[in-house]
């Protein structure tokens, strides 16, 4: 079951707000919904979204109306710009529109109909190496992973993130096909509650041991020497290898450091952006404060009425706090200005 | 309107469990059940706990039917030994108790409603001098913020926490009262969300302007250059300054220093432990599962069903994070080990 497949000629998404409580597929037969459904974070996680927004063009490419290549390309440029600027952050929207985009440009391709299978076959390829390549990303991850470790996790980095499988959690799951035992603690992940509502039903399906932990505990654990590495993923990773990802993980990484805890990064390289010198170029999306007060507990509002909040989104971890950033390509360590651009490059040799 | 106080010859407390939505004021004819009050935190909040269980013991004293001086202080010991037991971590409980306790054992006391009296005189005079204290500490405290500033916030510390007026909350109403314009982050403070219930609630009654952020937030507001100054409470400090305090405020010390940022405990004298030479011997309650699994959002649970939860509720700062430690006698900084028992003695000359 993908996070996101193309069915019935349309776009089909597991609804992740209505997770743990109900699993519902909406079927999305306009590439605006599409967008709307990547802001409304229907669908998140850096490679959902990448892989939602190539599908979404896929779909406007085949709403469209144009029955020569250049109108159904203008078309599909109008598309692109719309699905682009769903969410600002992860970096893998554009990165799978641009690649997208691509072949439909391609003088080989004759018809409006030819650009439009080309579309979809580009996205169901870019589906399915995405797979592949997070169960490669779990293999090199897994060597970093001992019997016994407990293991501290922020956010979903999980099939759900992905088009399946996933990143961080990827590894876990490796580990854990491996046979090797070992324990998750899964930050809850205010004030989404990923973590709460994704991670931990996804650990839960896989039978895979873990404890959810309020946030407000992990140096705790740390402190207590109770936690053998952290694992997330990334939204979006600049040249140096600073580290957008969601908010919170920034305070985990010096924690990790503070208490000598690896800390690990899982991330394929459609989610390094080397355009970008350093993390505080990285766009940082701020929600609404809404998703900061509307939280109750046995049925009650906990915050008072008419007070307002603040909601970063992401974060951004400076290279230094991170131990090494996993790759579908391999492990990449320190000084990653270069070693990132060669696992871009898939010049590791590992 | 206090927290705790000596009602209808009963214990009134507000029941901080229905704030914001509800103002409560159950009142208490039994020890046992202010007992369970600590327990289950209808009152919280260290000089609160610690009010509230001397009233709780005077309570005892009046439903004993004891009518020798003997006989009373039997039944006064086994109540207060109840009453030790409601909480762990915050030695203020103990410190209250022992300090009513020792006026019942005065020889010069002679009928059993003679201990009655004093025990009630004693106890509101502690009620009294927290509220007194409280105002010393924010007058100390305020002398630490800056026109302008922002301030970051853990827990709740207002006048909820103690009798009257807060610990570092009081600090921010001292602040706010000399017409100083200040900003507070307020920590949501995960699972029991005393900061978006309590501090977000006083903090609208009293006009100081604020935004609630979750917990994730704060080391991204730090980093960003957005925060001047940390305020914490606690519940126990060691002689040697290590602090325990809610859940969470570990992390913000060190994420304060990380990034130069001031991090200042508040802390009546009641609080300090001198028998304790550090932090970690400290007893940390872990208290249930549910506090952190029942959450909803929307009305929907938003964890899967039968998983688990470590829930810790306090943890240790080690001192080397703090900048100082404000107590009603002054603010004593490193090395504490000295500073803290002359604080403790009054012997700071501030």
């Amino acid at each position: 079951m993908r996070t996101v497949d193309w069915h019935d000629n349309a776009v089909r998404l597991i609804d992740q707000r209505r997770l743990p409580g109900r699993f519902e597929q909406p079927i999305f037969r306009d590439y605006r919904e599409v967008a709307r459904a990547i802001t409304e974070m229907v669908v998140r996680g850096a490679p959902a979204i990448g892989a939602t927004a190539a599908f979404g063009l896929v779909l406007a490419g085949f709403q469209s109306r144009a029955t020569d290549r250049a109108q159904l390309l203008r078309d599909l440029e109008e598309a692109a710009a719309v699905l682009r600027q769903a969410r600002p952050t992860a970096v893998n929207l554009g990165w799978a529109l641009e690649r997208v985009l691509r072949v439909a440009v391609n003088e080989d391709l004759d018809t409006a109909d030819d650009v439009r299978q080309a579309l979809l076959a580009e996205a169901q390829k870019l589906a399915d190496e995405d797979v592949a390549l997070n169960q490669r990303m779990g293999a090199h991850g897994a060597t970093l992973v001992e019997e016994g470790d407990t293991i501290l996790h922020h956010c979903n980095t999980g099939a759900l993130a992905a088009v399946d499988f996933g990143t961080a959690l990827g590894v876990v799951f490796a580990v854990h096909a491996q046979g090797k035992r070992i324990h998750v603690l899964v930050d809850e992940t205010r004030p989404r509650l990923q973590g709460a509502r994704l991670t931990a039903w996804e650990l839960k399906q896989a039978g895979v041991s873990f404890d959810l932990i309020s946030d407000t505990a992990a140096g705790y654990f740390m402190r207590q020497g109770q936690v053998n590495l952290c694992l997330v993923g990334a939204d979006r990773v600049a040249a140096n290898g600073d580290v957008a990802n969601k908010i919170g993980t920034y305070q985990i990484a010096v924690l990790a450091k503070e208490n000598g805890v690896p800390f690990y990064a899982v991330v394929p390289t459609s989610t390094v952006d080397l355009s970008l010198a350093h993390g505080d170029q990285i766009p940082i999306e701020e929600r609404g404060a809404d998703e900061v007060l509307d939280i109750q507990v046995k049925g009650e509002r906990a915050t008072p009425d008419r007070i307002t909040a603040r909601n970063p989104a992401f974060d951004v971890t400076p290279n230094r706090y991170l131990t090494a950033i996993v790759t579908e390509n391999g492990i990449v360590r320190p000084p990653y200005i270069k070693s990132l651009a060669r696992a871009v490059r898939n010049e590791l040799g590992q």
